[in-house]
């Protein structure tokens, strides 16, 4: 996905802040990786320590997700034999988000160490092959070095990097060469004997919102420095326990469910900044490069729903973007020469098309009506009326005019939407999609319900809305004849929906013969013309659909879509197998749940795998609680319903779920086991 | 088309030689701007000329098209008032192919010119803004320049030039630079005096295949030098009017056609070898970078006629490339994990795909078909035997095999190609697109017929080709079922052909509304994504299948297609106008065959237009022949007809039209007038 060959291939680590991008010549908008801060390097007695070519023994690396605190510990046996123990130890502070906390122990076991080290920050970074940074300062200043990067799109980043030593050493040296600001320093520890150092950064830019990062960066620096390295892992950790007390699901009976389910909501509460509305989240949760941080349909059918039920007012950032980037849509329109607002496929700074494959950027329609579908599951769930009135009506009646414009007419004047990719990839250009046509209908319908609705309770700000973007009543007419106009593909003869109206014109395809091995992708077999044209999809529309509108389809309609997508299913999409396993526990297919739960937690948490090596599916961390909460623990989405309803379908491995969620504005404390269910207000 | 801004945008011209391509990091092969030899520039009395600064008046630029010489004229006034008249003259030598020849001559009307002249060989040049050249050397030697670069590609290219003086000047200079070496000489001029001198340029690379490059470029240049400018223009005239002899069509009573058709041959002449089956004919003619200097179906559909009926040897030379890149084809089929060969929609120097266009690569399979249809054309025309059975029916069989494996099959074991690109490049993913089922069949009959054929009057070789592809008679079996099965959409209610099956379900579009001036092609005002779904197209299929396959179609099929499509085409291809005045004159709108026509002049042969800018449009020049000499002369072609057939349809404007044409291996000479056809052979 990126096209990067890394300078270093086995340290993909980097640095991003969510909306700092650059202008790729190619590619558009990508976010940035901007200069590093982490690397420590270590020579002992003159050969350099690295994880690969080192004799290093007991190596454990522990990630709490309870704080954020990450510890490796090893023993390194250098050359000339001198043994010593390390931990490694570093987070990113929640309460103080300019901060980062690294600390190194080191206790020598046998022999002497003469340790030379090096770390400083450094900025010769590229960004999928191309260097971004327009200008770059480097500076020491009060026995801290900084740098100062100012991007090809003229956002300044700074940071600021001190050491804290533990005992007596000789003062580092600070060195500055052409892209780099390195302290270097030198001592001596002679067995039985112990020592440890800290690095604090402090990292800010010009699009903080809490203050001008030229003061902020040195005086949190400056607050890290004199409150040290316990007091910064307290503060961070109360703050991360306030965060898991909304959102924590306990599960009792499955451990590797529980342990997988706490590993997605660490990244989910980790990747979402909550209150700035310039970002959502990105499509790799800020962990990596990969499809270059922008921001797709995972962020509100995914990611929403985890937000809306533990932090409501997160979720309300997260769609104000779309409010926000109303103007980019509308450019996106235009661009197809309609009217009204398209969101893009991948949205980015403004919300213009940052795609760059036409068959996505023109043909993945149903990002546009994925958000209105998620401005009413946010106010169903919330009742923020005045987030309706103000962004939500908006959205809705730009996107339902995109649709009018953007459905053709057949000769006896019925709608259709043509050359449609619907949320499996692996069909590019369908006649009515299913999935697409039935969340236009509710994009549509929700337009006109809503403008009726606002228009009541608020004649004077809906007249200046429909002011504002020349709205007529006859365009909300229009909204409702073509919603009942178009169709959703089905054959009644087998009471099946299909996932488009020419699905059953494509080729036959031998899934079995062609995917010699299950552990890679079908796609890795299959070349994408072949795919293009035959029956085997990347994960089923059908089901996604019936998930968002389970109420309209009955068990039957389920089973028998269920099993007509099932052998062509590929799941070579992630967000594939936790969607499947909510189908598959809707209908009792319980060996399915399981093994489609089972590949869901291995998307990013199997070592094994490499799912995780260039950043977290954040979408599937967020279908994983999706999973939990409203299939096995059965909470009705709001969009669904009026009345708070549990109807719980647990798996056979789990006895307990217990968790904590807001609705229309109150807490409640959610506990469901084999035999209870239990609602009670949160204290 | 390329994506390069040129460094000089008002000279355009470049130096191309077939098959040097080189390799490009974003584009793959691309033909190779080489080192540019004919620049000569002259300061006048200190004053730079040039054509839009300089005060230049009867300007005239006159290309003889029946020796290939161009010269300009003018009277150029310098800014000290000194007055000099000028003719420039150039011409690439026909007889001998390495020369080029250049001469300016200058007559100074008033004044006195001090003139300063710089001329020699630039290799400061890059191609769609890469520099593919990995090594140059420039070197003196006994009075010539020289310039030896080696491409990315590791093929080496030689220029060398020299200079021939009409009376004694100062002996000029020569100075090499980084990337350039000229000659610089000056001389004074009073009034009414004139000078002129000629630059000699030969040029060969390591592909050539008339011997060792190092050895025949000094030659070649010696032999300039001795001949001199006169010798050299008359030698080449020679070979000019050899070539016009075979190919010249004399019309009478149309001008502009008649000077539009002999601009045409003379692109079709020049741009070819002939001889080396390493190249065919680029897309822009070797004028021009558009395109990437590739090979497409334009050669098999468009080019191939003229040369099959006016110098079958080059057709036969056309067609051998075809042979010589099956191993790339095969390759290409592989891609998509079929069998057999699969032309590539894009062809360079193996025959791999070079489009780096998904929906071009992967859906636009008729090339395929047209090659195969191309060998069947070539062997009827002219009975060559002996290319049937060693280069042909490997060809038909092996291009059979592929579509034997790119055919889906329905549930009742129906045959499909799903996810076709026809000609008309505006539906890239339709379902039995029928010009491409229809050739398919005939790739399909042919190779079944062919080897049958081959297998009763040489068993021998059969059985060695059979063993060489492994074909089992099985195979056979398949092709001949396959295009039995094969469906062309048809409408018998209104005895319509239907571009392809689900044609009738794309999206009705108001072109007139959006086509604000058709001087603009209609594809500058729509969106590709409004394009691809609906009813709005570039060429007409069924129009050029009708072409290809005249006796298949009844004249009212062809009325009735010709009324439908007509309203939708936008002829955005210069493929569509000339053989659309084809199908019009068949049914006899007189208006339109006359608008196309126009139209199809207007291609390249239109100053204002621009439309020679980046290259010729070959395919056509060779549609424009075809529509003079298959249509207007109604010479049926051998592909449809064992026996020479004329069917003259002569539109009013012609009273007379007169060529040679071979057939069966013998010449003819045809005359066709409202009265009479006459055809005799050619003595």
């Amino acid at each position: 996905v990126t096209t990067e060959v890394q300078r270093h291939p086995l340290s993909k680590c980097g640095t991003y802040l969510p909306s700092i991008m650059g202008k790729h010549p190619e590619l558009g908008e990508v976010i940035l990786n901007l200069p590093f801060f982490m690397q420590i390097s270590l020579w002992a007695n003159g050969e350099k320590m690295d994880m690969i070519h080192s004799k290093i023994r007991n190596y454990h690396r522990v990630l709490n997700m309870k704080n954020g605190h990450l510890a490796r510990s090893f023993v390194y046996e250098a050359k000339n034999g001198c043994c010593m123990e390390f931990i490694w130890e570093r987070f990113a502070s929640m309460a103080h988000k300019h901060l980062f906390v690294q600390r190194v122990t080191c206790h020598v076991l046998s022999g002497t160490a003469e340790l030379e080290w090096r770390s400083g920050i450094d900025a010769d970074i590229t960004t999928n092959g191309y260097r971004h940074f327009q200008k770059l300062d480097f500076y020491e200043e009060k026995k801290a070095v900084s740098c100062l990067a100012t991007t090809d799109l003229n956002f300044q980043v700074l940071l600021k990097s001190t050491l804290q030593f533990s005992g007596q050493i000789e003062e580092p040296m600070v060195r500055i060469e052409e892209k780099q600001i390195n302290y270097a320093w030198k001592h001596s520890v002679t067995a039985g004997n112990e020592f440890s150092f800290c690095k604090f950064t402090s990292c800010g830019c010009s699009r903080d919102l809490d203050g001008n990062f030229f003061k902020t960066v040195p005086s949190e620096l400056i607050y890290a420095e004199q409150n040290g390295y316990a007091v910064l892992l307290a503060e961070s950790e109360k703050e991360w326990s306030r965060l898991w007390g909304n959102a924590d699901v306990q599960i009792d009976g499955d451990k590797a469910l529980q342990k997988g389910l706490r590993f997605s909501i660490y990244h989910l509460l980790r990747s979402n900044t909550g209150f700035d509305s310039r970002v959502q989240v990105c499509a790799k949760g800020f962990a990596g490069e990969a499809y270059y941080g922008r921001y797709f349909w995972d962020s509100e059918i995914y990611l929403l729903p985890f937000y809306l039920y533990t932090n409501p007012e997160a979720a309300r950032s997260l769609l104000m973007y779309r409010w926000y980037t109303l103007d980019g849509a509308r450019k996106n329109a235009a661009r197809c020469h309609c009217r009204g607002a398209r969101y893009p496929w991948q949205s980015g700074l403004t919300g213009d098309e940052q795609c760059s494959l036409w068959e996505y950027a023109d043909n993945e329609l149903h990002i546009t009506a994925d958000v209105a579908f998620a401005v009413m599951h946010y106010y169903r769930a919330t009742q923020d009326y005045d987030f309706l009135k103000e962004a939500g009506l908006e959205i809705l009646l730009e996107t339902a005019r995109f649709w009018l414009e953007r459905i053709d007419r057949d000769s006896s004047g019925g709608c259709h939407l043509l050359n449609v990719m619907g949320p499996d990839e692996y069909s590019p250009m369908t006649r009515d999609n299913g999935y697409t046509n039935r969340m236009v209908k509710f994009n549509l319908e929700s337009a006109v319900q809503t403008a009726q609705f606002v228009r009541e309770k608020s004649p004077e700000q809906y007249d200046a809305l429909r002011q504002k973007i020349g709205l007529s009543e006859e365009e909300l007419k229009k909204f409702r004849e073509a919603a009942a106009s178009l169709p959703i593909p089905y054959d009644s003869k087998r009471d099946l929906y299909l996932q488009c109206a020419d699905f059953e014109e494509y080729g036959e395809i031998d899934i079995n013969e062609i995917w010699k091995d299950r552990d890679k992708p079908f796609g890795f077999y299959a070349s994408q013309e072949k795919i293009y044209r035959s029956k085997c999809i990347k994960q089923a529309d059908t089901i996604a659909l019936m998930t968002l509108f389970p109420q309209e389809f009955t068990d039957h309609q389920v089973r028998v879509a269920y099993d007509y997508y099932k052998p062509m299913t590929t799941h070579d999409s992630s967000l594939s197998p936790a969607g499947h396993s909510i189908a598959a526990n809707r209908i009792g297919r319980a060996a399915d749940v399981e093994q489609f739960l089972h590949q869901a937690l291995k998307v990013d948490f199997d070592p094994e795998k490499k799912g995780a090596e260039d950043g977290i599916h954040i979408a599937n961390c967020g279908c994983l609680w999706q999973l939990v909460v409203n299939s096995f623990a059965g909470i009705v989405p709001a969009v669904s319903t009026q009345e708070f309803t549990v109807k719980p379908r647990l798996p056979k491995s789990v006895t307990r779920i217990s968790f904590h969620l807001f609705w229309h504005g109150t807490q409640k404390e959610v506990t469901v086991s084999k035999d209870e269910i239990k609602v009670e207000p949160v204290k």
